[in-house]
Formats: C-alpha cells, sequence, structure tokens
C-alpha cells in the first residue's frame, strides 16, 4: 500500500436530526486507512451522490434505507479507483461504483463493487446509469407503463430520478408534465428537458395550475414526493391510471411526517387506480438491459443529464441540507479533492 | 296490463344524510305505475338487495355510485318477473335483474335487464352469481392474484362481498384470515365458511391480534373497508403484496371521512406493495367466465352463500341503517310482498 495514504476523512452522524436536519447532526473526523482482507478491495472516492433518500435514511428503521445511528459513517454511493487490491478481479487501477460512504477510503468485498467498463465516464455510474438512471427507467417504463400518447406527471421533476423519468416518458411518446420547487427550475424543464409543462408545486394557485397543464387529466404519475403533491395528482388521475410510487420526499426532512393525502383508496376505486410501490434493487437482474437503453439514449443525444457539483468533502453536509431545501438540479454529486 | 296493478309503492330519498344515515331520510309513496316504452318490460320487483355501496351513492359526486338526491327512488339492484313487456326479446312471465330501485315496479329498456336463466334461484343473482359474487371473484382472483400458500385477508369479512372472497381465496389456496365486527360473526366465518381465522376490528388489541393471526404476514388485502382496518393491514403487508381496494364501508356513513390511513405512500415503497382500485363494471365482458365458475363452485359445495332477509318495502331504510351498523351476515335482501 502507498505509504503516503495516512488519513482517512470521514463524515459522520453526530445525531439523528430531530426536525429538519442541519449541519450541525454530522462532524468529520480522521481515521486510519481501513485493512484490506483477502478479496477485498481499498477504493479511494473520487465522487459520491447525494439524494433525498439519504435523508430518509436518517429517519431510522422505518425507511427502505434502514437505519444508521450516530457515530456511523454516512451512507451513501460513491466512485473511486482500487489503489489496493486482493482481489484478483479487480486489479489496482480500475474504476468502480461501490457503497463507499462520505469518506476518502473504504474498504468492499469484490463482489460488492461494481466494475465501471473503461470508455464509461465513471460520474455516470452516480446518476444516468447508476441508481437514478435506473430507478426513473424501471419506475417509468416497468411501473408506470404509460402509452404513447398518454400524460404522464412526474414530481420533484428537477430532481436527480426526476428529470431523467420525464424525458424517458417523452421518448416513449407521452405528454409529460412536471412538477418542481422553482420557476428556475420550471423554465429548465421546458426549456432544456423537452417537458410539455412545469407547474411550481409553491405557488398558491399550485392546483389550479396543475388543472391546466393536464386538460387531459393524468395517466402516469410518477410520484418523488407524497404528500401534498400526491395528494393533488389523484384528484387528476384517469380512469385505470397507474402511479409508480418511488420517493416520498415530501416527508423526509422531519421527525413528524404528514398524514397520508386525503381520499385513500375512495379515489383510488373510484378512477381504478393502481399505486405501486417499488425499490430499484428489485430490478437487479435487468439492470444490463435498463443501462445498455439508458447509454444508447445518453449517446444520441435523446436522454440528458443534469449533474450539479459540489467540491470536497466537507462539503457533504450543506449540500444535503440544500438539496432537501430543493437546491438541486439533476444529480448532486461531491467531488473529493 | 294487468289492471289489478294499481300503485307502486316506492321508497324515496327524503334528504340527502348528514352525518349517520337514518331511517328519516326517506319517505315512502305510492304513485302510478310508469308507462312502458317501445321496447320496454315492466318489472314487478320480487326483491332487491341491499348494500353498503348504496350508502356510498349518498354521498353525492364524490362516490362512484354518483349523486342521487332529494325526491329520487332510492338505488338498487333488484330481481323481478316482466309483468308486461312491449321487448320481444324477453316475454312476460321471465325473470330480470335490474335497477329496479326501491319499488314495486319499474320500466327498463330490455337491453338495460339481465336474463336470469331458466334453472337458476333468480336471488342468487343478487348474491353469489351477481355483483357481490363477481365483484369477489374478480376482485380476488384479477386484482389480488393469490398464489398458493399466500396469506389472503379480507376486510368486512362477513359482508355479502368479503365472506365470498375469503372462500374463493380458501379455493385458490390461500391461508384466509378474516376482518368483522362481532364474535358471532368470527366465529361463523371460521367454524361454516372454512376461514382459518378471524379478528374483531372491535377489540381493543385488534392490531395485537392481527399480527397474531397473520404470523407469515399478508400477501393478499382484500380491503372493502379502508380506514383504520387498511392502515393496520399495512403494516402486515409483505414484501410484493398486493390490496385489492374494492370498498371504504368505514367511510361511507359520513359525511367527514376520516383521514387517509397514515404511511402512504412511505409503505407501499418499503413493501414494494401495488394498491389497485377497481369497480366490477369495468369487468362487464367477463361476467360469463366469472359467474360459470361460481355456479360450479355453488353447484359443489364449496362455496356457500350466506342471505339474510329483510321483509316487506318498508323494512328497506331501516335494514341499511342496520347494515351500516354491521348488522348483517352475507348479502341483504329485501323480499318485496
Amino acid at each position: 500500500m502507498n505509504m503516503l495514504i495516512q488519513e482517512n476523512r470521514q463524515v459522520l452522524i453526530k445525531s439523528l436530526p430531530q426536525g429538519k436536519l442541519e449541519t450541525g447532526n454530522f462532524y468529520i473526523e480522521s481515521v486510519k486507512v481501513p485493512v484490506v482482507g483477502e478479496g477485498q478491495v481499498l477504493v479511494k472516492t473520487a465522487a459520491f451522490s447525494i439524494s433525498a433518500g439519504t435523508r430518509a435514511g436518517l429517519q431510522g428503521s422505518a425507511s427502505y434505507a434502514g437505519g444508521p445511528s450516530a457515530g456511523n459513517v454516512m451512507n451513501g454511493s460513491g466512485i473511486g479507483q482500487v489503489v489496493l487490491s486482493r482481489c484478483e478481479a479487480i486489479p489496482v487501477g480500475h474504476w468502480v461504483k461501490a457503497s463507499t460512504g462520505w469518506q476518502d477510503y473504504s474498504v468492499h468485498n469484490g463482489a460488492d463493487t461494481e466494475i465501471i467498463p473503461h470508455g464509461y465516464d465513471p460520474v455516470s455510474y452516480l446518476g444516468p446509469l447508476g441508481i437514478n438512471g435506473l430507478t426513473a427507467y424501471f419506475g417509468l417504463v416497468d411501473v408506470g407503463q404509460p402509452r404513447e400518447g398518454d400524460t404522464v406527471l412526474v414530481s420533484a421533476a428537477a430532481g436527480s430520478v426526476g428529470h431523467l423519468a420525464g424525458q424517458i416518458a417523452k421518448i416513449n411518446g407521452a405528454h409529460v408534465i412536471g412538477v418542481c420547487g422553482s420557476d428556475a427550475k420550471r423554465n429548465i424543464l421546458v426549456s432544456e428537458l423537452g417537458f410539455d409543462a412545469a407547474v411550481n408545486y409553491r405557488d398558491d394557485d399550485f392546483r389550479q395550475k396543475l388543472k391546466i397543464a393536464t386538460p387531459n387529466g393524468v395517466d402516469v404519475y410518477f410520484d418523488n414526493t407524497g404528500g401534498m403533491i400526491l395528494g393533488s395528482a389523484l384528484f387528476r388521475m384517469n380512469i385505470g391510471g397507474r402511479i409508480a410510487c418511488c420517493g416520498v420526499v415530501s416527508q423526509y426532512d422531519t421527525d413528524r411526517p404528514a398524514p397520508s393525502p386525503k381520499g385513500i383508496p375512495g379515489l383510488l376505486i373510484n378512477k381504478r387506480v393502481t399505486m405501486r410501490g417499488f425499490l430499484i434493487y428489485d430490478y437487479a437482474d435487468r439492470f444490463a438491459e435498463g443501462r445498455e437503453t439508458l447509454h444508447k439514449w445518453i449517446s444520441s443525444g435523446e436522454l440528458k443529464s443534469f449533474t450539479d457539483r459540489v467540491q470536497g468533502l466537507e462539503s457533504a453536509p450543506g449540500a444535503l441540507v440544500n438539496l432537501l431545501a430543493g437546491g438541486n438540479i439533476g444529480t448532486r454529486i461531491v467531488d473529493l479533492n
């Protein structure tokens, strides 16, 4: 091992948040670089992504993201190069994606890393070719099942998953409406990403604007938010509509989740609506198929991927707090020094 | 027309209920028997069924049952014989099922009636071979999709649809748990209808009892109630579980529906649960298939149908009020004099 590697800076959880997450819920520490066992590799993190789902994990075991606790290194997906290998299949120098967490170095069993093929931008494995892209792809295509000409509504439409899901719906021939949290995002969705319309949920007359933006109702709702936006969308659903339940970002940054939207299950019955929750890990055996399609669309220019980059490990806590307030467009990535 | 037919007694809506339905929301009147036009038949009601869905209609246009208003004859499905026909396909004497409403006589276009074949008990068309049976069948088999060995939970399990749905789940090889509102019903479900267990939702420790009754979780929940029982069921769902949203009886007898159960859509995502609302009318082109299967099961004794009969038109309002309080077991039928 390179003797120059002296320390492993880590962002750790100081305390689980009470109410909204604050940067004070984290602290930074330097520890020794971990020991690499037989069959393992040491990865030097080049970048990791931050998503709203990261916050869900901090709600404890109630969330799908599991329950980290005080003193744990903050969890997250990252990319990096292998700097030491005791795993024959993954030589030093290879780029991999792994659950690096928020730290400079991490050790993984070879099988727990994903080798990024040569010729691919490693960062794309944190965005459109990673979990975000695959979530958008399978959530839209497999769960939402839009048909040509359907109206597809996407919430958190400027987010890491949403901005891809909306474009994938367009590629599939749908009429696509985004819901987002600022007029700047609204403009980007329409002018740069090809959404047919976008509505700012912070507007006082949001429900009225949503109605105007969906004159033919909504056939597929790709729900990243839950809460009030889901509640509003339910009233716009067409008969036989599908709701792909991807995330509940409206309820992550709190320890007192709001009540569920009104009219469940009554509205589902009246409109014969299907709501289906999914986790992308259930599609693991189809990732190759999804990635191939996504790569083709990216190469052809049909699918644009937005990243939103922040510099330095120490920026990560603030970047997550800001993301939860709606500060990002596309996938937020922390580049390490 | 037989000159002995002088009057048509009707139950009409006096006022839409504020809060709980009362018999005072109805009144009885006698009017002239309606005129029969070309292509129409006059049906003398022999019996009609009363279901919780009937109450939903009185909530106005928010319900799938549409919005009747004061002065209307109360709506409902009935069976009767054709006593006057100006429709060649349906001669006098034929038994039909039709939207008779709560009255002695009603006129229908031939196409709006359903001819009950000879050899069938006409009353079965209000129960296991009618909408109740078809709802149980398609809701369970097509929406719920139980697999051999699955645990199926049914709410309002002693009700007109529930008691059939549970038995159909058993026939399909499932382990079946019913939720009902009295210990008498609980005993009947287990000892007479073959449910593996049943839980009384009025028990203080209902959630605990539900947990004990579903040690392997719940794969399919056939939801007739919504509300607290749905909320409790959500926590028992297995990964990949299906909820067939059939009705919301817990929310019908009020003008102030309760909030939706907690954790939607979060729990749907964590457990990858599908909730699907359905209306039986969407299966109209498969009714023959459903009826054939149901008839086979009834004939073989595999499927028992419970009816709960009330005598006389004037009993109908009280029979509905009592049904909403949980007074019925099986399909409640009003026999006319």
